[in-house]
């Protein structure tokens, strides 16, 4: 099979003379250009900026600066980038930090949030939510005496959810609301301002957990009247492997929650060494311990790329994107025993197309080992393409699809085994 | 004034050159030979082989092998390096877990113990402990409700702890015994299988603070039936600034306890995304969410540092450091206005000596601005002269007390105002 030239090559190629954003492929280490990395979503391409940069931190301000390197930026950086992806979600300068994992930061909100709620006790997600947010949630409720009980909103489908399962969800027991403004099987894109909404008159909070819409899409959150979010920097960030996290609580909340973790940076006056805990004024209470300024340093020029790019181009790129992804898929992979696994709605998607296959788990295999496609995978039939626009060109899209089909089309997949890695 | 040759330059010369370690100062990067830094129990100085390994991660790991890069070594490296570090505090291999910073893991423990322990409500620690393990716990307390009370052990100098405040502090109402093994300020260093004996008479659980003695002491956390220690990389591991933490828990009781984070790394099994947490077996479940894996590689090379001096090599030339350092302070510095802030009991000490002084910050400025020697500087009047075996020599102890001497005699601190900045 040969996607024919005018829907497929060309096409591509005129899409990619029009992009825009084109240039910012030239910012990554693009090692291989033959390989067409769809895995974005997982962990983001590294920017020449980055490399660098880490030089310098390791070689000049660690290596001969020493102790002196916390004057020279890296007492600030929690702040300080914070403030620059701020400018990426509609939040404030000082609403916004760079700490911890998301799983910490989500912890500390949680608990802040039902604590601040009083008797209201429920927590409202879904079932589309990323494991890892239910199961800090259940433990923030069992640390705080288990009297909270978590509510999975389900769907009639395993793409979307619809507006109306909030109503029956949400009500005036409801402490709290947290979801992922993007899932990650589907990419389904919640309305932010609408979920807020209902979260609100029924007075409930809501954390809107970014990892999948931050650097992707523009995020609101003032503008939606938003309480609290967390997001990892790792992924269309491109801040690197397990790159510290954000938190944004909004300015008028962040007095009135504390957090659970009472470290030091969270303290007034941290170098004081007074006995006992006073928070910070702001958002800085939200600060726990040091951080890991090696991991954090990185995730600043990545921040700065997708600033200098701007999330509404980026955005309108993104959907062009996955609309020719789906595009192709209609064409030459949905006969091939793929059926897709993301919404059709571009207001509803996010980055990324899942294609799903019975045979999903070897045919990544041969993707990755044969035909130089990463995708990510999540079991059991679950092929996630993440279309990251500063670094994807339609041209790839359309190979990776070309690519796809040839597996199926020479079996080439049947040569592994269902063996399951540890990572994929 | 000079130091006479024979009990300075000579002696010192002497000293070093018996120095079994002495090679080791060849593993670091040392950009100016002439500065002094005595700093090492803040941030340690960077290892060569940190330097190569990380531009390999960055640039080939990572920019190279993308999201492959964590079957590369990422995705074990909390336990990989645990093991690693348990070999310097006396602990089974899987008994220790690299994660997080030192707060967070404290928190977790901390809430672990006071959950396990039931009914008992009191909470015990000292004033020289951290105040940020202090907050951690207050923070503890306040989020579990409020039925603990911290009951900090008063001393009757500011220097050392008797052991006769165990007696009274110590009883059947206490859950926790949280203490730093070797003290921020003075340098005291606790006796732990006493303290543990103490503890475990009582019924109480002990978690140990080891943030000052990994690294430039043997600890021996199994011979003395120790149960929890936290502790940070950044300090006499030279893994960096805020470098992640390890969290130690003894073998029997990790069964027992939970951590109250439940991120998907402790899940029992990350890739299976089941919606309800089991905790996985055994230490895995104090993971919380992904690591900093910049931060986490530069870990790795710096234990492997310490390993191979060996913590009693290290030890012994912590002693003689120390030491010195004393005699030189009896001879030169004491008439000039400093008070000792160290233990002289060589067994109670751990690697810094404290001199105190009236006029400490503006002698601190003087020392880093004019006299290129870093010491730590904690308000009001402290300077703490950290003694890293791996890099510092005896002809760096004898020409720091040279230095400090002639700020003194020569009035060289004057020039300097007393205004504070952010960090020294």
């Amino acid at each position: 099979m040969s996607i024919p030239f005018e829907i497929g090559q060309a096409f591509a190629r005129d899409l990619d003379m029009q992009d825009e954003l084109k240039a910012f492929r030239d910012e990554f280490v693009i090692a291989d250009p033959d390989l067409i990395y769809l895995d974005g979503n997982s962990l983001g391409r590294l920017p020449k900026a980055t490399v660098s940069l880490l030089r310098q931190l390791v070689e000049s301000e660690w290596g001969e600066g020493l102790i002196r390197g916390w004057n020279l930026g890296w007492w600030d950086a929690p702040r300080r980038i914070g403030e620059k992806i701020a400018t990426l979600i509609g939040a404030k300068p000082h609403e916004v930090l760079v700490a911890d994992s998301t799983s910490v930061n989500l912890f500390k909100l949680a608990v802040a949030a039902l604590r601040f709620q009083g008797k209201r006790d429920r927590v409202v997600s879904d079932v589309f939510n990323f494991p890892s947010d239910l199961y800090v949630l259940q433990g923030a409720i069992s640390t705080l005496g288990g009297r909270h009980e978590l509510v999975l909103m389900q769907s009639k489908d395993s793409i979307h959810m619809e507006d109306s399962e909030f109503e029956r969800a949400v009500n005036d027991r409801t402490a709290l609301v947290e979801l992922s403004h993007v899932t990650f099987k589907s990419g389904f894109l919640y309305d932010m301002e609408r979920v807020t909404g209902f979260a609100h008159e029924a007075g409930a909070l809501v954390i809107w957990d970014l990892c999948h819409s931050v650097g992707a899409l523009p995020v609101r959150l003032n503008a939606c009247g938003a309480d609290m979010a967390i997001g990892c920097t790792y992924k269309y960030l491109n801040a690197g492997p397990g790159a510290p996290a954000f938190l944004f609580v909004r300015e008028d909340l962040q007095e009135k929650l504390g957090s659970p973790v009472w470290g030091w940076l969270g303290q007034e006056n941290p170098f004081g060494f007074d006995l006992r805990y006073s928070p910070a004024p702001g958002i800085n209470r939200f600060l726990a311990g040091s951080s890991p300024i090696l991991s954090m340093t990185a995730v600043e020029p990545a921040v700065e790329l997708v600033q200098r790019a701007g999330t509404d181009r980026i955005r309108a790129k993104s959907v062009r994107l996955t609309e020719y992804m789906i595009f192709l898929y209609d064409r030459f992979l949905s006969s091939r025993g793929f059926v897709l696994g993301s919404p059709r709605d571009e207001r509803r998607r996010g980055s990324q197309v899942s294609i799903r296959h019975a045979d999903a788990f070897r045919i990544i295999r041969a993707m990755i080992e044969d035909m130089k496609v990463i995708p990510d995978f999540r079991a059991p039939d679950n092929i996630r393409l993440g279309l990251t626009p500063l670094y994807i060109s339609f041209s790839e899209v359309c190979e990776a699809v070309q690519r796809i089909a040839h597996i199926i089309d020479h079996n080439v997949h049947e040569r592994f085994t269902h063996e399951r890695p540890t990572v994929t």
